[in-house]
C-alpha cells in the first residue's frame, strides 16, 4: 500500500510517499519533498502551482490514499489558517480528481502514533522521522517531516486494522528498521 | 465587460454574472444562482462538485474577471472560515485554470459601493440587489445576493476607472434602472 501524506500550506506544501510492504515490515520512504510557491505571485497562480505539483506526484507514485491532518478549532492566526485552507482544499480536489480517497487524522493522533505522546515540537517530529527512515539528516523544511508523519500515522493504523481483522492472519507487526 | 461574482462556501457557493454595457448604462444581471453540496458527502467530493459547477459557469458565460470578497482577520467561527477557505481556494483555482483574473474587495468596500455604508445586514444587501436588478423577489439564499454584490462592486469600480482615464471620454455614468 502506498500512502501520500500531505502538509498543505500556501507557501510550502510538504508531501511524503510511504510504502507499506504487502507482508510485514516497516513502512518505506519512497520520496518526500515540498512544493513551494512565490509570495509575489497572485493567489490563483499559487494554488494552480500547488495543484499541478500534486497532480504530478499523484501521477508518478499512484498512492492508494492521501493522508492529511484534520482541522482543529483554534488557530493562533486565523487568516493564515484560512489561506492554508485554500491549499488544503486544492489537496482534496487534486485527490478527488484522480479518484484517490483522502483520510485525515488529528494532530494529537499523529503525534501519539509516532512519539507515544500527543504533544511534540516540530523538531521532535523531524527527529523521529529521521530515525524511522534512517536518514542522515532530519527532513527540512519541517513541512516534509509533517507530511511523512501523517502518512506514517495512516500506515500504522491501516496495518493495525489489518491485524485486527480475522484474515489474513499473516499480516505482520510493524518493527522499525532504524 | 462580464463579471462573475462569487460568494464561496462549502455548503453553498453563490454566483452571479453581471454585464456592464460597452457604452454606458446600468450593469445587467445575466444569471445568478447557487452551487450546493451535500453535507453527507466527503469533503473532496464536495470540492469537486463546486469546481465542476464553477467550470460550467465559467465556460457558459465567459466572464472577463471573477470577483470575490477579501478575507478578513477576525472570524466568529474559525473552523467554518477555514472550510470556506477550501471552497475559496477552489474558486481561485477554477478561474486560474481558464486564465481568468480574480479580484477581491473588502466586505466594507462592497457594502459601501452598494449602500453607501460599510455595514449592512444580509437582508439589506438582498433588498438593494433586488431593487438594482428590478427583481420581483429578493435573491435567495443570501449567498446569491452576496455574489451579485461583489460583482457589482467591481462593475462600479471598473466603470469609475474608465471614467477617470482620459480616453475614452464617452464612458458614461452609471445610473440605476430600478
Amino acid at each position: 500500500m502506498r500512502i501520500l501524506g500531505i502538509d498543505p500550506g500556501l507557501e510550502r506544501t510538504g508531501y511524503g510517499v510511504v510504502e507499506v510492504p504487502a507482508g510485514a515490515g516497516a513502512p518505506r520512504l519512497i520520496e518526500a519533498g515540498v512544493i513551494r510557491t512565490r509570495a509575489a505571485d497572485p493567489l490563483a497562480e499559487r494554488l494552480l502551482e500547488i495543484e499541478s505539483g500534486l497532480a504530478a506526484v499523484l501521477a508518478e507514485f499512484k498512492p492508494e490514499v492521501v493522508a492529511v491532518e484534520e482541522l482543529y478549532s483554534h488557530y493562533k492566526h486565523p487568516r493564515t489558517a484560512i489561506l492554508m485552507g485554500h491549499a488544503r482544499g486544492v489537496v482534496f480536489l487534486a485527490a478527488a480528481r484522480v479518484g484517490v480517497a483522502v483520510v485525515s487524522y488529528s494532530a494529537t493522533n499523529i503525534k501519539k502514533s509516532l512519539l507515544g505522546a500527543g504533544h511534540a515540537s516540530k523538531e521532535q517530529v523531524q527527529r523521529v522521522i529521521q530515525r524511522l527512515f534512517t536518514l542522515t539528516k532530519a527532513p527540512e523544511p519541517p513541512d516534509v517531516a509533517d507530511a511523512l508523519a501523517v502518512a506514517l500515522c495512516h500506515a500504522y493504523r491501516a496495518t493495525r486494522m489489518a491485524l485486527a481483522a480475522p484474515r489474513p492472519r499473516a499480516a505482520g507487526r510493524l518493527t522499525y528498521r532504524a
